[in-house]
């Protein structure tokens, strides 16, 4: 059986020796640590991959002697992930269809090791692509009016199908807190910039007005302020006067697409923590 | 001889047609022509690389041929310039001496066609370098006092050495508009951020604050708007967040050199043209 | 109307005049120019994007006044493309489904203006994607024995359904000179490598092997010599020593993806020419 | 006292514990520690920077009980290296002044924590260049004649210097095999393509023979078979039909000094590690 722990502790003398040493005795093989330590505040994060065999671990054994004789002892907050459960992902979308086909191709094609259980919309545009992949598509519409009924919608939605994180692949609503508190760090959105640059609305609008030389797309995590949660993956590509506002958003697609991906992959994969509004991305 | 001629003036029908007529005509030889039309203002910018042979060429004879041909008809703005003689460049630097040797380096290696009469600094840290490459320098401290002076003391020694366009290179000093209107769009800035993002002072403090996952380097014209003139070239290079802050500064040395002098080398190949804080890049 | 003119011939002083006065006197309005002089063999390349009001236009006057005023005498290879009419695009794949995901997405999108009769494939492994998206599938398998059966099989349907030109999207299959003589400069291969490192078969394996630091791939036309033809697209990724040959096959997917889109949209917009096995890439 | 610590060994169930456990055992603090397991030969590679108080640490110590209580016992090939000795690093250059030039300015700046005891040349042409940044400067011609008197007037510098390790910064001759086995994967060349392909000489005129839509560079470690040893980093840059070889030449020129200054830092920072002609470069 193949565990992830990911663990974050203050950091202190001693602490990897002990955690390794732990992980040892309990009849696990690490096959991949990686660590970090944030200066500014001396907080320690830790990813490993062990392989335990299943006589000598049960879950509950595991977890029970951690918290004993590391956690408590460390002040560590920490996960345990094994990949014989695969997580479920919601997708949010609207009207642009790029990040949903990417996305659904790589899942039919087993890149995304995810249930995916819904799509949901505030419109319907999209519900050729959900039947093409035979995804259930749920028809939300949102207006100022209904935004508060919408959103508990999602909510019974997202409880109902046991989700444990979203993606907003160009889903082009703003969020609201209730959902944010319910999955914090747990929704992932791709803004087609390089934030902070051209935070808000119509950023290739912006950008072209600014006459840049690069667009850029950013996967970040939702908070309440609005495209300034944790990045997660940025990249940028090169444009020149001779581009319109069109060719921006149609190079942007590709960029926004693979930006997703990646970053849909590092979460799924348990690469990524996140303090004081920052992430720790392992490799 | 070879010229090299800027354009710009409304679009019109046949306009590409009679300029390269009127250059054919006068026995030159195009050897490149790139135009681009801003479709918002319907104005043209073309640039085109000439041929002629000195005994059918006088700069005098063409420049009253063009203007009565030509550039009265079509409303035409227009420069023309030739490869005998080398524009005159002025170096603005304070304290970092990366872009400083990166430029000197390559002006002895003859990559940039230009003459460089002298170095101006507030500080006389980099002196050495003017030494090394056997450059004046000229040290001219900057307070809030005396800033007026300093100014004044730049300018008398731009009008001596006639200098053609000014290079900040890492200059740690905001330029006023005294100087920004004696040089408009002639003086090029390396700002250490993916411009907009990060204006201002102490960029990569705020880019590892944001915790964005690229830094950037924008070489632009200066403007009296802060970091906000017209962007001539920009570049990203990643990050992650097992970089400090001194990280960010180490790694985006390289990023400003280069961006600096690609920058700087498109202004001297006459391939910049400026219009609505925007720049056209000729390739 | 708009029209895209391809133009080939021996440069020569006054070329660029005579072409564009002409499009002028027949009523059209230029609105893009780009051209290129290859310096070694001084052979001159052209397009022009043109505006006619389609009361002045008649494909057959404008052709052959072309051919007579202009073609004959410059010595002009030539080709006129309007946008009426959608190019007819063949996909042959094997059983990698990531490129053929994305055109089809595309394509859905509206992103690519052709027209897709069918899908050819050795295997059966992809027909449920064409099912998606309900394309023609053909499955025509290819042995040692059957490869020249299949061949012409092949060149059945791309006559029946006049094919312009053949998009190969991991088609994991040698194409032969047959097909490529019917299709010259008309078969876009994508191969998952910077070419010329890497050519033919497994190239993820040979750059694992080999440790390099960044994994690339090319959108070429196909000719006789394997992996060998004119390059139209090439970008690399950075890997590392912690990647396994697997991790640099899901990372080239996205590559491979990305760059055969841009070759195949370059081809669509009449932005390449080919000359001497290399391309002219219009912008 | 900072050390870094490289270790190399069968990977084996209790590795990392055991090397932390002795790091903590003897008073030190790890600040970092980067690992990789390559799973084809299951070899371990280990890199620790750990923090020693000096009260408690001698050298002599330390490597007696590393010796007695780890290596032995897990057949681990180590070495360690404090910070308060700088490397001593011989620069080979021929007639190009960018790399050097870029080195130097490094150098000046403090950013590379060597010493240059000296540049050796086949050429006069830079000694000016180590004048301006008073380095010694050894002019030792080579011709086929005289190839091997002058590997030997270079061995008898090295070894006066005691030179740690060589960059052969745009030298244009092949180091043979003598030097080769005296600085076993100590010699980093700078090669101008993105090797394997155009190795030899004249990269960039293959590659614009060729057509590529990208030029590289490569920093290698430099064994007996010719551009083909183990590659430390490289980077990539977009060209086009409009760029002459010259053209190649000049954006070369700022790939080869920026990737090789980040791999002579690599170096010097005990990143890199070699294993079966491939590296192992830590984060």
């Amino acid at each position: 059986m193949k565990t992830t722990i990911l663990i974050h502790c203050p950091d202190q003398s001693g602490i990897i020796c002990s955690v390794t040493g732990f992980i040892h005795a309990q009849g696990g093989n690490i096959i991949y640590i990686d660590q970090h330590v944030d200066k500014e505040s001396n907080e320690l994060f830790m990813r490993l991959e062990s392989e335990f065999s299943l006589e000598n671990f049960t879950m509950v054994g595991f977890q029970e002697r951690f918290k004993n004789d590391l956690a408590e002892k460390f002040n560590i907050k920490w996960s345990i992930h094994t990949d014989d459960i695969k997580p479920k992902m919601a997708l949010f979308v609207s009207k642009y269809n790029h990040c949903l086909y990417d996305l659904l191709s790589r899942y039919n094609s087993g890149e995304l090791t995810v249930e995916i259980p819904f799509i949901i919309s505030n419109h319907d545009d999209l519900s050729f692509v959900a039947e093409q992949f035979q995804i259930p598509f749920y028809h939300i519409p949102v207006t100022k009016k209904t935004k508060e009924e919408a959103e508990n919608k999602q909510l019974v939605l997202l409880k109902k199908y046991q989700i444990d994180f979203i993606v907003l692949a160009r889903y082009m609503q703003i969020v609201t807190n209730k959902l944010i508190n319910e999955y914090p760090n747990k929704i992932i959105n791709i803004h087609h910039s390089f934030l902070p640059a051209f935070a808000g609305a119509k950023p290739y609008h912006a950008a072209f007005e600014r006459g840049v030389k690069l667009i850029g797309a950013t996967g970040h995590y939702v908070t309440e302020e609005l495209d300034a949660g944790p990045i997660i993956q940025q990249d940028t590509t090169p444009v020149t006067h001779t581009h319109t506002i069109n060719d921006f958003i149609a190079k942007g697609r590709d960029l926004e697409k693979i930006v997703l991906a990646r970053a849909v992959k590092l979460h799924i994969q348990r690469k990524t923590m996140v303090f004081r509004n920052k992430t720790v991305i392992f490799s």
